[in-house]
């Protein structure tokens, strides 16, 4: 067992749910809501609800699975249903699952009755590396992401490897693309460490270096007024991208399949901006495209592409701002990149795809 | 012009807007987004719009008027505008109204983009004494007020006798039953200089001493574990008379008038289990009269009231907890009153206006 300080409390790092268990004996709370969507309902909640102990009432909120779920219309059910099971402001919340459940069941404990205790156990490797620390809860309106919600730390969140196995391959992939990034803006080591591993096993040392490095940018910069900015490596254009797949794909893509496509272009923005040489760029550009299925992008859309970035909640002043290499391990924020570059990068990936 | 510090900000008592002009020169902001109702709108925004400085641009919001109107999809609205309007985390929300829009637009700003900036000006005599501290911002659902919420403090309020001067007499009244609430429960100099006045004028003086009771006690207790409860007194009883009222009435009690009753109902309380004297009962219960129309409470609903009582969600473990008098001036909280005696005051008002 290993433990990360964040904001105000701990991610524990564990192979079954003893800490939790212990949590959840030594604290007081009224009662337990859990929230899960289909998909945790059935794989996961078996395994938490041995770890409950028997002293604690608890009630399910199952929401569906899915980004395009994680809006406010699902967010008023949550509430509602917290109305039904007379959660009091002594309550705990419970989310067991994905981004789209720690995120939605974070916002929804933040703003009942102006505030209730909530405690994260994600259960995805994305949901494990990047939305374990950084107290962002929120909900996405009209298809712009995350655009309602707070900064909020949970009480405490646990990080289980009994979980990963409900995974697919997919799945695991979509998760790796935030370690990556991780490696690439701070750390070559886990980088080069990421390029060796043989997928779809990921140790959970490398899931332990790659909290780590989110923390330790999350910690100096709580609120995004600086260097945490380097974190959205890749998510102005993915996030594009990943928005005009929800609507638009039968098949959406995963967000780290979106923003593995981010990181290609953003990596060739590094390179025509900020100085990231030929080989490194290359590198990237040749192991993201071994790792992530290739994606059609239309010169048609662009536009909706663009109009999607200037929708991003993270630019002022109408000014595209990105989060650019200067080399792997080492990230500038705040590069202002015109339009006409940005659809170059576009361009620089659909050739790579042809 | 005076000021009075809140928990981390100014509250501003001046009779023009020079200190919000100053307050907006001084702050850079991106641009500014200012919310309405239809009320002010008509009324209080052209003396605002002077007061603007040219350097700034503003965009209005609008939303309906009334608490009815205080929910779940104005707030959808209200974000939706924000979003169309391109508002950054640099902007900020300036509220303009009563407590339906400060509650409101205080909700939608501390979650539009994880939060940006707001501040209130408040409108009317009720929201100026009421909604200026304390930080709480909301919205009801299903009918169960401020239910989802956050506690969020404001950069500053600008409270100014500019805008008194577009309420009648009625609701000069209703937001007075707060100041006289904040003399019985703290003051008594506040309490004999409400007696001494004649209304509807309002001195500054005495709207800066009632922020300064209400800003004394929500400092000492900002989350309402103890102390903040005696804000409540009148309320209990008075809150069920509202909501009764609004549902029945063509023409529905203001929330002071409601209040109003309350606490004639509840210093009888007072005296009845907390040894108020019969003297001051009598001034209280005469001044009150004074004041406010008698309202007509038929025996046959008081089942119905003492269910709205039940619902109120301050209430635990289904006790009905009162804040009661001991004295003018001085006030308990978690006082428990059975229904028999809570039936005895209600007939005790309706005995005072046959």
């Amino acid at each position: 067992m290993k433990k990360i300080t964040s904001l105000g409390y701990d991610v524990v790092f564990e192979d079954d749910l003893n800490e939790l268990q212990s949590f959840l004996i030594d604290h007081d709370y009224s009662q337990l809501l859990i929230l899960v969507d289909r998909n945790t309902n059935d794989h996961c909640l078996p395994v938490l609800q041995a770890s409950i102990p028997d002293i604690l009432d608890y009630d399910i909120i199952e929401v569906d699975p899915g980004e395009e779920n994680k809006n406010i219309d699902f967010c008023i059910g949550v509430w509602k249903t917290m109305l039904d099971f007379g959660a009091d402001r002594k309550a705990l919340m419970l989310n067991l699952g994905g981004g789209v459940v720690t995120d939605m069941g974070g916002f929804a404990a933040a703003t009942y009755k102006r505030g209730i205790d909530f405690i994260n156990v994600p259960t995805t490797l994305l949901s494990q590396v990047d939305a374990s620390v950084g107290g962002k809860t929120g909900i996405d309106l009209d298809n712009v992401k995350n655009i309602i919600g707070t900064f909020t730390q949970p009480q405490a969140v646990f990080i289980s490897t009994v979980f990963l196995k409900t995974l697919d391959d997919r799945q695991i992939r979509s998760g790796f693309a935030e370690i990556i990034k991780h490696g690439l803006i701070q750390d070559k080591d886990l980088y080069n460490k990421c390029r060796s591993l043989t997928l779809p096993v990921v140790p959970n040392e490398i899931v332990y270096e790659s909290v780590q490095i989110k923390n330790k940018v999350i910690t100096e910069d709580p609120t995004e007024k600086g260097l945490r900015k380097i974190l959205n490596f890749g998510h102005t254009i993915g996030h594009a991208i990943e928005g005009y797949s929800l609507v638009n794909d039968q098949s959406p893509l995963l967000h780290g399949e979106a923003i593995a496509i981010g990181m290609i272009c953003e990596a060739y923005l590094s390179h025509r901006v900020n100085n990231l040489d030929d080989t490194e760029l290359e590198d990237i550009v040749q192991y993201l495209k071994a790792v992530y299925p290739a994606y059609s992008i239309d010169p048609s859309i662009y536009p909706v592409l663009v109009d999607l970035m200037r929708n991003d909640k993270k630019n002022e002043n109408n000014q595209l701002g990105f989060a650019l290499l200067r080399s792997i391990g080492d990230c500038d924020y705040n590069k202002y990149v015109d339009e006409d570059l940005i659809i170059e990068s576009l361009d620089y990936y659909r050739n790579l795809t042809k």
